[in-house]
């Protein structure tokens, strides 16, 4: 690819400086700083010995996710969800999506009758926070199973995959990789791409603008599985350390 | 195609019987009744003289949706929203889409500074409630645009295009359109496709099961593409009638 | 009686005309239809193997009603009770004198320890929907304890008599029975009656103008009944058919 | 009538010991304490000088009504209404009730724009609280009317009428009036009757047990009859001491 | 002291007139009305026989508390907690006060697995509600721990102390006890002390306007002790009483 | 003093290692992570050109406090508030300690009419939160009065003194500074001082098991005072850097 007409001055296929920073809070399982950029999450596994309702006594175990942002995590002050008096739709969407995904890289019956819980706090936001979040929660996630088994609570891995994500866009007519908030106002369809290293495990496209094509899908995937074969290696780096 | 493997036994392509009723109900500008088989979703489009605070004073609407399901509308009674002191996450996410969707299609400077609210109150669910209640949606949303073009409340029409949505998913290995409930508790991957007349408005594919490839995530969109433009078909006949 | 002075055109005792469509969605165990005139009701009877924590383990068993309308229902867009934050007033209230009116026909000892929960959901309102909601609740309540006889989950029939309910008003003077929106918004009196085959279960009445007399309540009261008998012969018409 | 067959040992169509205390606490414009027998209740009407949104500009008035009971006003200790999360809605319909009766002799035109509230606290709870109530809240808004007119706030009484409230019940097969909590649990039918002083302005009638006919409706309608007119008496002595 | 500069004409270290009405009202086991001044709130103590999840099984018992205020208990009408949607943050506070202070002079052994339930409810407000809503609860506590005595459901007192609070101000530079609204609102600093009969439970100090010095603090400390001292008394005196 | 009996190995009268990290996220006027030990607590101001309805009109400011942990703050889980439906007790109460402290240094005429929010969101607990979000909220809300000043909104500084706080109380009979958790859950009395340049702004004192004396208080207010001192300074030097 040639010189980039990207606010960011990003290669068109170029991730953001990533950083993950494990260990970052002492009390949960798995906790873990993950950075694209100027975002930054902390997502943090907790285990929990309990299962929802629905699962009691099956032996079986489960995954949950929740999400959210500090209230001057953006640009102009959010109000926290509790003074809105109802939890925030978008942040909804995003932990359901969060959960959906990790979930898939599960073996449930070899966790055993317990629940991970995954917290994804955005404490600054510059675009991309839930591919952020689905990438540093696998790390958190690989933490806390790491813990179940250092401490004989479970003998097999229960992780059948890495996972992560990214998102891509088609910016003024040009597929990019790895939107910065600026990016993506700006741009005509926007996609959030998940992936184990099995596979596509979720695809969420939208045309903000202008419709998009059959041609432009299939490019904006090619570059968005190049950038997490990218992502994976940077988690596996961070999880052989130390 | 060959024999089909699907519990409806209809083919990998085949819709189920799509059915169109307009002024289903006598108070809203716009109101359809539309059944995508044994899924019945109530649409209706009302016209509000105001839009919301961050559009106040600029001359442009607004469209929002909202999504329902009645308590009894699935085989095991679920409890209503305001019992719960919160709204459903589900029917959210689903209502963001919608009102994604339809706004792709509207011109708002066109429409002027009103709003207009699409309500979709599922009745009796199988499967597809999402995609019948955009398919529908479009179709009172075309009776209050009329309505407002008849009461010379606007001079021209700001519906730039048609759009309609289906579900596509992979049974038994197999790539199939418009899953019924059965179908859609049984399959790997499942995808919801919004298209306009104009190309693709929004995609969402999950992995359920094991994850998909490209090869896979295009012979989904192939089918969805027929299903849709089917559906085109079907919204226009229910238009020119009466 | 001569001449209707009525908006309606109807004589003063004339109820309007009342459809009973059964099996209306084809999840619960009684779902029906039922419409007077304008005024369209979905009600639905759900059977729950399960009773409220104040009747556990004592053998004995409970109905619940719940109302809502559909929120273009009306002539100007309702807002949803979940967005409202709480449960809206005039609902509870209508839903208490659904359930009220119900459980005073139903033998609790021979229904066993489980619950029936009827949902009344107006999908077109014109007037009378707490009148239309008790009286096509009881044929979905009908149809539910038929299928719980059919299934042998109970041996003997639980329901002791019949129940319907109609409304009446004094309109420019007249007392008027099954007031229509219309006239009840100009109406002075108004009352809600509702009977058993065994009697009086309920009446509510509520001077909006004038205070009413004794002699009024008792003309109201003499063409209610009048109605209300009207509407067991078409319950039972209904539950006949098929 | 003869000897009493009811519990509290009252003649069938005897009150009980009706005490009205006005000026019970300082701040509010009408404050009365009003005893039924053990039932008390603390009603008081404020004057609030904007009028709901709907009443903006017309010149005219309001009145609400709130009802609430002390956690600890009955018999076993019921949960705040704060801490279920939403309104109880047997106090919403009470509410409703109250607010219904009086704004019936109220002259909204000579009210001005201006709302008053009424608010009627249970302290003691032994059956009656909504009679009890409504028949307080009229001297606190006599009160409050009165302090308008001293204050020049206001050149005529818009009070039209008075208004009182009473229950009456068939107890062991005979009509009672007033009823305390014992006689309300195992009475067959119960009716709250409202009439203000040109006639009846509420009435809600309900059979707990056997249905009833219009011959117990009339017996039971001719002892409120009595009642109230002795509550009227009560009222105006009150109203003109000190 | 001197000529009083306080608006209530009172001395500096005087408390307002104190009054408690024992078994105020009947179906709770402790029950009181305590006026400070024009200050006045009904405490009652209830008892229930189960204690909160978290001490269950474990043969001890709980004290909770709530509070809150009459709509117009104030100057101006205050909307209720639950047309709010939430808990007054200011009564919250309150409450867990009340709560911690109370639980200090019980011994949780003693009173076994049950709980007392602490009611204050502002009934008219002058300042000092909370330093009332205390003293005035302890002698509902010690009712209710006779009651369980009385009906021998506990063998020993579990009351290890008596317990009183009162508001000290300073204003116009000069230390005052027992403030009122009218000297609250205008004075610089303001505390609240908690005093069992062992020593200091709680003491809550706040600098209105200008910060306070150490010199002050002790002032504060012993014109609030005196007045804790002659609370124990009127306390005792009300408990000895009938 | 002498060898420490404290878990944590420190002097009696000895802070935690303190650290303030300035500019900590990129989109608040004020950003500050203040570490008190283990304690961690990200404070924000942000500067909001409106003001409370109360204050409309008046050309002065205000200033309000949020405060919130994130779940995985603490060693077991926390629900979040908008799970819970409402907001924790707890929290609102120290948001109400951190809002009064702060504007007891701020001169609102000077700030003129705009608002300027705290936000304290916990990322890791282990004692003393709320003495650490006082603390760093006024460094950041130093930041966000520099930037007003550097963009020439206001002209004059609004600060009148600067403000800190810290914990202290009695373990093992003995008075130390700065309780980390382990202390904290271990101690008798524990108080919580805040103090401007200018003198005490608040305290509040608590008996956890035996009442304290005078003689305690004022030991404790010895150490609490040194400990704020050294607090002034760390402020001073972090606002003197860069």
């Amino acid at each position: 690819m040639t010189n980039s007409v990207r606010p960011s001055l990003r290669e068109n296929n170029q991730l953001r400086n990533v950083k993950i920073t494990r260990n970052y809070t002492k009390h949960a399982e798995g906790s873990v700083l993950i950075e694209f950029g100027d975002t930054k999450v902390i997502c943090t596994a907790s285990i929990d010995e309990s299962v929802p309702p629905f699962l009691k006594g099956q032996g079986k175990g489960w995954l949950t996710a929740e999400y959210s942002m500090l209230p001057r995590a953006t640009n102009s002050r959010n109000k926290r969800d509790v003074s809105q008096g109802k939890p925030n739709a978008r942040s909804q969407e995003i932990q359901r999506l969060i959960g959906r995904s990790l979930r898939s890289v599960l073996d449930f019956e070899l966790l055993g009758e317990r629940q991970i819980i995954i917290d994804c706090d955005v404490i600054q936001a510059d675009g991309g926070t839930r591919t952020a979040s689905i990438t540093g929660a696998y790390v958190a996630l690989s933490d806390a199973v790491s813990y179940l088994l250092c401490n004989s609570l479970i003998t097999k891995n229960p992780l059948k995959a890495s996972i992560a994500a990214i998102s891509v866009g088609i910016y003024k007519g040009v597929p990019i990789l790895d939107l910065d908030y600026l990016e993506d106002s700006n741009c005509d369809t926007d996609m959030n791409v998940v992936m184990s290293s099995e596979g596509l495990v979720e695809i969420q496209g939208t045309a903000e603008g202008t419709p998009f094509n059959r041609q432009e899908l299939n490019k904006l995937l090619d570059i968005a599985e190049e950038g997490i074969n990218q992502l994976f290696i940077i988690q596996q780096a961070s999880l052989n350390s130390k």
